[in-house]
């Protein structure tokens, strides 16, 4: 364990929804006006898990995703993309997309009140399917380049086949609630009186390790240029 | 980029659920009939995502989970738990729970191929609430150990006042499937021949930071123990 270090103070937050299903019921405390948080969950996540009623019964599948604050739809656009035979993107009504980062496990002196530092941001909407050619490069270079920044600049322009295997569905940001913990546990007094037990948090991080060339990269691409280095610092 | 690594061959896996809308239908290739694909993903992540339907709509939202393989459910039983005042694990119906631990960024010569090397489990059914004092008391304590292992053996029982706040519920690992991708780009041969884009992973895990203690820890409880330390390492 670190030296010197203390949990910072313990804060809920939430980004209030204009809608009153995704304005949270519980933990009021959390209430944060700002979309600045929101934009913070979606620059910090890489996949975000998309739920579609199929049949009746609820999916939730991990996907990849972008946004573009300056979208099209309501207080900006999220975008999804997949195969035009995927299932998940294929369903008429709504959806949820839930993006999470997870930020530490929270040990608290009783197991009642052990917990996990995250944000979370729930978007919903009814999908669009995006037409337009130009939306859709756009979208599809978001999404490339959220996984990786620059890379788009570096690889080919999509084909017209591969353009015509994906779908890109677009999903407004306008229906939106964000959660989030931070700080150390929150204790009754009577077990941080009663002592003897370690309590903190142990912080998580993303860690990107080495590239790993492919086998078959040939000698000239073999450096991995700043759009690689970039990502790793 | 590291020297003299490679990536591995590329794979996709799939777990085969008895039911044929677990069954993927797309990439079969990905078959795998081993169950212990899915032990791998329930171990390996930190939290799930919950899927229900609230009002005819789809909601996913993120939550600790366990899993007991020799649970009272069929295939055995992966437990939820939260407030009882949660819409979450109120809702009548079946739910959907996804679990995803993303393993790399996956970079192609061509924007269409990246992808991500990842592992998901998807497990579909209806929540038992669990009732039995027993079963509540061992799901509970598997929810903490799997938070931090052996954490249970260092803090006070939960009263019952704690108890009578907390939801506890069960879903059958019956209905479940693995998605997995793993290994290198599968580009095109006509952008392999090209050449000039570096093409390779880039390994994503997870970094658990040096414990910060709770800035009210006694001197007694300052130790974080083999429970903490050993989650560190």
């Amino acid at each position: 364990m670190t030296e010197n270090a203390t949990v910072p103070d313990t804060t809920y937050t939430e980004t209030l929804s204009p809608t009153a299903r995704t304005t949270l019921r519980r933990n009021r405390v959390r209430a944060q006006l700002d979309r600045s948080e929101l934009v913070d969950v979606l620059t910090a996540a890489r996949l975000c898990h998309l739920g579609v009623i199929v049949k009746g019964a609820p999916l939730v599948v991990p996907t990849a995703f972008a946004y573009d604050l300056d979208g099209p739809d309501q207080e900006g656009t999220l975008y999804l993309h997949g195969s035009v035979a995927a299932t998940t993107l294929g369903v008429v009504g709504e959806v949820c997309v839930t993006v999470t980062v997870l930020d530490g496990l929270v040990l608290a002196r009783s197991a009642f009140h052990h917990s996990m530092n995250y944000r979370s941001a729930v978007v919903r909407g009814t999908p669009r399917v995006v037409e337009d050619e130009e939306e859709r490069a756009v979208a599809l270079d978001l999404i490339v380049n959220k996984l990786v920044p620059g890379r788009t600049e570096v690889v080919r322009a999509n084909t017209r086949k591969e353009l015509a295997a994906t779908r890109v569905v677009a999903v407004p940001l306008y229906e939106a609630s964000v959660k989030a913990r931070t700080g150390g546990p929150v204790d009754d007094d009577v077990d941080v009186v009663a002592g003897g037990v370690w309590a903190g948090v142990l912080p998580i991080s993303e860690h990107l390790g080495a590239a790993v060339p492919a086998p078959d990269l040939d000698r000239a691409g073999a450096d991995a240029g700043p759009h690689v280095s970039g990502v790793i610092v």
